[in-house]
């Protein structure tokens, strides 16, 4: 059976389930995670560590229990329980407070919170990256962080979104379609900006299972047709001197950093 | 000066990043972060142990450094440098083994990478977010997950996106505008699918400063439209008893996250 883990926040629980997951990513097992958020009062944290006994009682196996709990009280009551605490917060704030010389502040919300003083940039690219998806428009390119190139579905639309989710930057996308293929050539208003645009390319035959997926046996989704569409692509960005990565083997996240990475865009964090 | 902070990664340094701005957000001063991903080779490792080494001596203090890394000849040169090592993989790793009576297993990529069996679903979803915005269609209600419902401007968007990105959930949106008022009411696909409906509230004062941003001294942004519109809205809420929260003060982890809380629906980690 799979080993039981609580991710436990008095906040959003985003911070203690990243962290959990990576830690417990290196570990070829599986575990079965429950996340409870927002356990912000006395009463609540006492069900919780009901919660956690009883899981212990029932499988004969304490627990793992990964928090990012930033009041006190609450987290006594979650220490008290049957659980194995890993406490990343606790743990690596008292060593930085003595090299800082400066005392926490814990302030809960902080992390995950709105306080944040780029939130509102954050969401203006996020509104950005929606209103310029898929070259629906052209004329807010001047306004644009980056703008993402490629064939339809090979990753454009999921990348700028979390570009401007993750990162607050404004990245617009533009697709080069089947129409395009006998002459291949950037719009006017990409070519005045051609220091933001970056290519997307993908394994033809990745492609064609995904657009599989999305309009069977059609020309759009034949091998054939994907095959063609990726090599004028690929030509283009090669002609146009425009930076590429291969999105066949990578994750969202993978791909967004990459291409911060190798534009040196600064990253916004939230 | 503001002190400097390095996020250190073999993969795309998220997890350092988010795990150090954790920690650091607990601490009332201000920090100055770099953040390099992709620390895969030697030779990289040791550019950036030069670059921690020339921070210390240019500012006199050992910079912060969060790390992330997965290769043990990678973080040796890393722990190797001037920097002042926060490694919360090995940190949690070792006591962990000892636990679970297992080794672990590091796989590079495996926090953010594209291996995670639910990948296609999260793809899925954030496409199905794009294409259920903002009522833009009604045909595929009966497929969605939750259905955020409220005025133009009170957060729906990026939280749909937030929902689908974060945690694989299909989330589509709903808007009621100037021209409902009169008689709100449910259109049919949406009473169908009431269990899904989940409605969004803000503060007229916030939303005529948000509404004022896009579109100046209109009837859109007064102060009058937006009391009536939110007002309206919120009592459609009530009579029709769908669960809904005030985003005015939250962010869209919080809304987010407070959805899933409520509804009980299953977060799905990335």
């Amino acid at each position: 059976m799979a080993r039981k883990v609580f991710y436990i926040s008095d906040g959003t629980a985003i911070t203690a389930e990243v962290f959990g997951h990576a830690v417990l990513s290196q570990f070829p097992m599986e575990f079965e995670a429950i996340t409870i958020p927002f356990v912000e009062t006395n009463a609540k944290a006492e069900a919780v560590k009901k919660q956690i006994n009883d899981s212990f009682i029932t499988t004969g196996e304490r627990p793992l229990v990964f928090h990012s709990i930033v009041k006190p009280e609450i987290r006594d009551v979650i220490y008290s329980s049957e659980g194995l605490d890993y406490d990343f917060l606790n743990t690596f704030v008292a060593p930085l407070e003595q090299q800082l010389g400066v005392s926490a502040a814990p302030v809960l919300h902080r992390t995950h919170g709105k306080a944040n003083h780029s939130y509102e940039a954050r969401i203006d690219a996020i509104n950005f990256a929606m209103e310029n998806d898929d070259g629906q428009t052209l004329k807010h390119m001047d306004k644009a962080d980056i703008i993402l190139l490629g064939v339809s579905r090979c990753g454009k639309t999921p990348s700028s979104l979390y570009l401007s989710m993750q990162f607050g930057i404004k990245a617009a996308n533009y697709p080069f379609t089947e129409d395009d293929m006998d002459s291949l050539k950037l719009p006017e208003a990409l070519k005045r900006n051609k220091h933001k645009l970056f290519g997307l390319t993908i394994d033809p035959v990745r492609l064609q299972e995904i657009r599989q997926s999305r309009m069977e046996n059609s020309r759009y989704s034949s091998l054939r047709q994907c095959r063609m569409e990726v090599k004028e692509v690929e030509m283009m960005f090669k002609k146009e001197r425009i930076p590429y990565i291969d999105t066949t083997n990578h994750s969202v996240e993978e791909i967004a950093t990459k291409i911060l990475d190798m534009t040196g865009m600064e990253r916004h964090m939230f």
